[in-house]
C-alpha cells in the first residue's frame, strides 16, 4: 500500500481549530485509499470521522480497519467511534418529501447527530398533500434548525419557510426525470424560494446540508 | 404598404373549422404589418380577433383602423370586436401567486373570457403564506379550469393541484432574477410538479394559458 | 422490515378529497419499501391503486404481495384492484409518433384508463409522413382529449392541436440521441408549439399525461 | 482613417478559387471599417459583394461609398454591384412559417438570388394550419432546395421534408419567447427532423442558408 | 389608482407570526402599485417595511408617500420607518470580494441591521491577495454569522468556510462577464464549496442574504 | 408476437412519393419488433430498407429473418437486399476528422451508397496537422456533396468548407470528453462556422449525414 | 467622495511580491469610485497601473485625474504612467481571426506590451481562407507566446497550435450571433482544441489573455 | 487486422516539425486500433509515443505488441519507449487539490516528464484548509508552469495564482456531484479566476495540461 502522504494530507487538528472534524470523501478514492486513511485515524479516537458517500466497497474497506464504526448503507455514511456524542445546542429537523429522499435526508440526519446536535426525522410530507406538513407545525416551530429534502419540483422549503421563524437547509436531491434534469429543477425553485431564510446546499449533498443545520443550531 | 398576401395568409375560418378564432401574434411584426391585418379582420365582425404581445406602436396602429377595439395596456391585448361574449361552459379561475405575474395572469383571463368562459381573477397568493390560498379553498374547487401563473420558485401549481379535482394550467412567469433564469426555474418546478394534473405552458405566454383553460372548460 | 411510517405516509383518502387516487412512485424507492405499501393497500380494494415506473424488481414485489394486480411490463406500471373501472366521461385518444414512444404512451393510456375513460391508441403517426395523422382526422376529432407521446423534434402536437378543438396532453420522450438530449428537444418544441391547445407534462411522464386527460375528460 | 491592412485582408480571388465571393459581415465592425471595405470594392465590379448583417449605420457607410448598391433594409443586406446574375442552376424556394421570420427569409432569398439561382418566396405557411403548406405541393416539388425558417417550435422543416425530395436547408429564428430561448429551441427541433434530408444553419443565419441553398442548387 | 386588493394582498401579521416582517418586492411591480402598498404600510410604524429592488421610480414613489424612509440607491432598498433597531442576537460580518460586490452586500448588510442585528462590513478582500482576509481573521471568528460576496470565480466563501466555526451566507453576484454567465460561475462554486458550512442563496439576492444571516444571528 | 399494426406503421411506398426509402430506427425498439417490421419488408425486395443504429441484439433479430442481408458491426447498419444500387449522380466523399469518428461516417458512407451514390472515405485527417487534409486538394474539390466528421472542436467542416465549392456536411460526432459535452462543442462550432457552405445534422447522425450528401449529389 | 477603503484597498505591493502590478477592474464599479483609485495610484508613478473595461465615463474618470494616462478606446484600457517600458523576455504575436475580434485582441496586445513585452497584431486570418494564415508561418513560429482571438466557431487556435511549439493562449470572443451564444461555441471549442498546447481564457478576457501571454513569454 | 490506413494516418514527424510528438488518443478506438498503431510506432523508437485515455484492454493491446512499455492504470497512459528523457527547462509542479483529483494530476504529471521536464507532485492541498497550500510556498515559487488539478469548486487556481509569478495551468476535474455537473462548475470557477495567469485546459485533460506546462516551462 503506498505512503499516505502520497494521496491524502489529513487535518486532525480542524476539530480544534474550526469546532468541527474533517469529513472522508470516499467517492473517487479507491478502497485502498480510504483503508489508509481509515487506519490513520485509528490512533485518534479523540476526534469523530465521518466517511461520507461510501460504496459498499468503501465502507467494506473502513470496516475491516474499524469493525466498530457506525455504518449506515442507505446513506453511505460510517462514523467511527460510533458512539454518539450527548447532545448540546438547539434541536436539528429533517423532512424528507417523499420517501426517495430518504437517503439523503438521512445523511443529513446522521451528520448533525454526529456532530453533536439532537435530531429529528420527519417523512413524506410533499407539497401535493398540504395537511401533512401542516400536521407537523408545533414540531416544526420548536426547531432550532430544518433541514428540508425534496426533488421533482422542490417546492416544500418554500411553505416551510413561510411557517416557522428558523432557517431552512434547503436539501435539493436528485429524486425524479426528465426535467428534473438530475435535481436541477428542485435546486433551481430552492435558490428562488419565494419566502426569506432558505439556505441551498448542493444537489444530494446531505452532509453539507446536516453540517450547516449543526453550525446553525450550535450551542453559542 | 404591401399587399397582406406578401407577408401573411390569415386563416378567418380556424373559428368554424377549430371552434376558436386565430389569435395575430403583433410581436417581430411591423406596425404596418398590423395594421394591414387589422384592415383585413375589418370586415369579418362575426369573428373574434385577438392581437397578442402588442407593443404601444403595434396597439397604436390597431386602434387607427379599429377604434372601437378593446386594449388592456398590461397585457398587451387588444380584441375586436370589443364586445365580450356571453358566457358558456364552466368557470374559469386565473391565480397570481404575486403581484408582479398581473400582466401575464391579465392576458390568462382575457383570453379566456374573449373565447367564452366565466372568468375571476385572485391576486397574491403566493405559498410563502399559505393562508391567502387555503383561504379560497371554496372558490378553487368551484372552477373548471384554473390558470396559476407563478414566477420564482413557481411553487404554487403544486400545491393548488394538491387541493383540486380540476386541471390546472400552470403559467411560468419570467418574474424573478439570477437562478430564475428568466422563468426557467419556474417552468421546471412546474414540469416536476409533485401532484398530478399540472398543464404546463411556455413562460409569460398568459394567451396560450387562457386558450387552454378555455377549451378545458368548454361547454360540451 | 422497518415499519411503513418510517419511510411513508399514505394518502388513502385523496380519492374522496380530491376525486383521483394518490400513485405510488417506485423509482428510487427499494422493492421491501415497495412491498410495505402494497400490504398497507391490500386493505382497501375500495381505492384503486397505481404502482407507476415500476422497474421489475418493485413489479415482483407488488405481485408477491397483490398477486392478481394488473401489470404491464413496457409502461413499468401496476394497477390494484385489476378490475378496469366502467367508463364514463369523454373519449381519451393516445398517440405515439413513433414505435418507440410506445411505453410512455402506454403509461398513459393505462392510467386514463384506470381513472375512468374510455381510451384508444394509435402508433406511428409522426410528422414525416403526413398522410398517416390525416388518415386519422375523423377519430382525432371524437377525443375529449388527445395525448400526444413524441420524441425527436416533437413536432406532432403542433400539427394535431391544429386539427383538432379539445385539448392536446403534449408528451415528449426520451425517445433520440445526440442534440434532442434527453427528450429536451421535444419539450422546448412543445413548450413553443405554434398552435394554442398544447398541454405540456414532463418528459417520459406518461402518468401525468393518462391523469391530466383523464381529467379534462371527465364527467362533469 | 486607418489603413485597410490594420483591420481586414480582403479574398476577393475567393470566387475564382471556390466559385463564391466572399461577404463582409458588417456585425461588430465600426461604420468606418464598412466603409473602407467598400471603398476597397469599389474597384472590383467583376465580383458581387454582399454586405450582412448590416445596422442602418453600416448600410449608410456604404451606400456613402457606393451609392448605387442594392439596399434592403429588413434583411439588412447590401449587395454591389446592385445587378442581380442572370439565374443558373435550379430553382430555389424560400418558406417562411410565419410573418415575424420575414426578415430572416428575405436573407436567405437575397443571398441565393445575387449568387445567381432563381428564387421565389411563400409566407404564413405554418404547421398550425397544414392546409396552407399542403396548397403549395407543386411549387414544393419543383424546388431543387428549399429554404425553410421558422421559429418557436420550428416543426416546419419536418413536414416540408417529407414531402419532397430535395434537400430541406432549415433556418431556426429567434422568433418566439420564453423557452424558445432566442431560437434554441426550433434549432434543437430542426436537429432532430424525424424526416431525413434537413441541413441545419445557425440561428438566423439567413446568409448561410441561401448561400447553401445556392450551393445545392448550382449548375454542375 | 386602483384598490389595493385588486394586486397585492399585505401579510403585515407575518412579523408575529414567523418573527419576521414582509418585505414588497419592487421590481415588476409598477411605481403606482408601490405607493399603494406604502400608503397601506403607513398606518403600521410598529412593523418595519422594507421594500427591495426599488428602482428609481420605486424609490420616488415611496418617498412621496413615507417621506421619512430610509433609502440606500445602490442597494435599491427603502426602510419604513427608518430607525434602526437595536441589534439583538450576535453580530453579522458581511464581506465584499471585489468593489464592483458592494451594493449587493450593502443590501445584506442593510436587511440584517433592520432585522435587528449588530452589522459590520470588510471590502475587497479577494483570494487573488490572501493576505487581505487572513489579515481579518480575528474579526471573522468573531462573527455568528458571515455573509460572503463575491462574483467571478466565487472562490472566498470557500477560504473563509474553513477559518471559521459560523455558517458563511455565500451570495453569489452577477460581477464578471464572459463565462461568468451572470453569476451563473459564482453560484456554482459555492454550491460546490469544498468546505462545509456554506449556506447559497440567490445570484445578487442581497435581502436573502441578510435575512438568513439575521436567523442564524437570532437570539435564542 | 403482437401484430405489427399494433406498434408500427410503414411507408414502403415513399421511395415512389419522395424518392427515397423509409429506414428503421432500431434504438427505442424492441428486437421483436425490429423482426416483425423485417418479416413485412422480406416481400418488398424492390425497395431498399436500411436498419439504423442496430444493437446487435437487433442486428440478429433481423438477420434471423432476413440472413443474406448487409451487415456494419461498427456503424450499427443493415440493409437489404444487401445489393449496392449501380451509382448515379455525383461523387460522394466522406471524412473522418479522427480514428474515433470512423462509425459514424461509415455510416454516412453506407447510407449514400445504398441510396445510390459513388462514395469514398478519408480518414484521421483533423486540423491539428493541416498538411494531411491539404494533401486530398484533389479528390476533395472533385466531390459533389462533402460529409465531415468530427467531434471535439469541430473545426474540420469550417476549412474543409474554405477550400471547396461544393456543400459540406457537417456530421458532428460525440467523440472527446469533459467540455466536448457529448458531441455539444462541435455542433456549436460546425453552427458557427466562418465559412458559409456547411449543412449541420444532428450529433452522431451518420445515416442523415449520408442521407443528405445523397440528396445534394443526386441526378438531376 | 467617500473615503478610498470603504470601497477598495489596492494592493500596490503586487508588482513586487507577484511579479506583475494589479489591474483596476472598472465595471461595476462607479466613475466616482474608479477616480477615486486614480487618485489613490498617482503617488506611485513607480508601478504601472491598468485600468481596464474601462466605459467611457470611466476613462474621463481617470483621465480628469491622470491626464497623461494611456487610453485606448475600442480595447477600454487605460495604462499609467503611459510610458511602454522597454521589452524583455521573448516576442509576443497576436492574431485576430476577423475585423470584430480587433477590441479584444487589442486590449491583449497593449496589456501584454505593458508588462514589458515585445508585441506585433496580425488581423483577419481566420480559417475560411487558409492561406492567410499559412502566409505568416514564419511570423508565427518565432513567437515565444501567440494570443488568438476568435469567436464563431473559434477552430483558429487549434489551427495555429498544430503549427508552432509554443504556447496559444486562446481568447474566444463574443463575435457572432445565433448559436455562437455570446462566445460559448468558441469556448468550447477552444477547450477541445484537437492540438495540445492551447491555453484558454475567458470570453472576451484580453486583459487576462496578454497577461499570460506575458507571464509566458518572460524572462527567465 | 485491417490495414493502419484505413483507419489512421500517423504524425511521426510532428516531433521535427513542432517540437512535441503526437499521442495517441485511445478513447473510441477499438484495442486493436491502437495495437495496428503500436506496431507500426515500434519502428521509431526515436520518438517517444504516449498513449492517453487507455482503458485496460487498450493498455493490455498495447503492451502485448509493446512489452517494455512504461503503463500507469490510474492515469490510463502508457509511454513507448519507457526511459524518461533527461530533463530540460524549468521545474514544472502539479498540484491536486484532492486524492480524488489523483488520476488526472498524474496524467499531467507524467506528461510533463515524458516531454522532458523535472516533475513533482504535492497532493490534497484544497483551500478548505489554507495552510496547506500557504506551507508550500518555497516550492510553488520555484516552478516555471504550475499544473493545479481541481474539482467541485475549482477555487486552486485563483489561489495559487495569486502566489506567484510563473503561469498557472488550470485543470478542472470531474470531481464531484450534484451541481458540480460533471467538472462544469470547476471550469467556470477557473475561467473566472479573479488572479490573471491562468491558463484553462479541457475538464480532466490530464494530457493537455501537462502538454502545455512543459511548453512553457521548456528550455529557450
Amino acid at each position: 500500500m503506498p505512503d499516505l502522504s502520497s494521496y491524502a494530507e489529513l487535518d486532525l487538528d480542524r476539530s480544534a481549530r474550526r469546532g468541527y472534524p474533517e469529513a472522508v470523501y470516499c467517492a473517487g478514492k479507491t478502497p485502498e485509499q480510504v483503508a489508509g486513511i481509515a487506519a490513520a485515524v485509528a490512533g485518534r479516537p479523540d476526534v469523530i470521522t465521518l466517511f461520507t458517500r461510501a460504496s459498499p466497497a468503501h465502507a467494506a474497506a473502513v470496516l475491516e480497519v474499524l469493525p466498530t464504526a457506525f455504518h449506515d448503507d442507505d446513506a453511505g455514511l460510517l462514523a467511527w467511534p460510533p458512539e454518539v456524542p450527548a447532545p448540546t445546542g438547539g434541536p436539528v429537523l429533517v423532512l424528507a418529501a417523499g420517501t426517495s429522499d430518504l437517503p439523503y435526508a438521512r445523511e443529513a440526519l446522521l451528520t448533525a447527530r454526529y456532530l453533536g446536535r439532537d435530531t429529528s426525522l420527519i417523512v413524506d410530507v410533499g407539497v401535493a398533500g398540504l395537511h401533512r406538513v401542516l400536521g407537523h407545525l408545533e414540531v416544526l416551530r420548536r426547531a432550532h434548525a430544518i433541514v428540508v429534502a425534496a426533488g421533482m419540483d422542490g417546492a416544500l422549503p418554500s411553505v416551510v419557510a413561510g411557517l416557522v421563524s428558523a432557517p431552512v437547509v434547503a436539501l435539493p436531491t436528485s429524486v425524479g426525470y426528465g426535467a428534473a434534469f438530475e435535481g436541477l429543477a428542485a435546486l433551481l425553485a430552492m435558490l428562488n424560494a419565494c419566502a426569506p431564510g432558505v439556505a441551498v446546499v448542493n444537489i444530494d449533498n446531505g452532509y453539507g446540508a446536516g453540517h450547516l443545520a449543526a453550525q446553525i443550531a450550535a450551542p453559542r
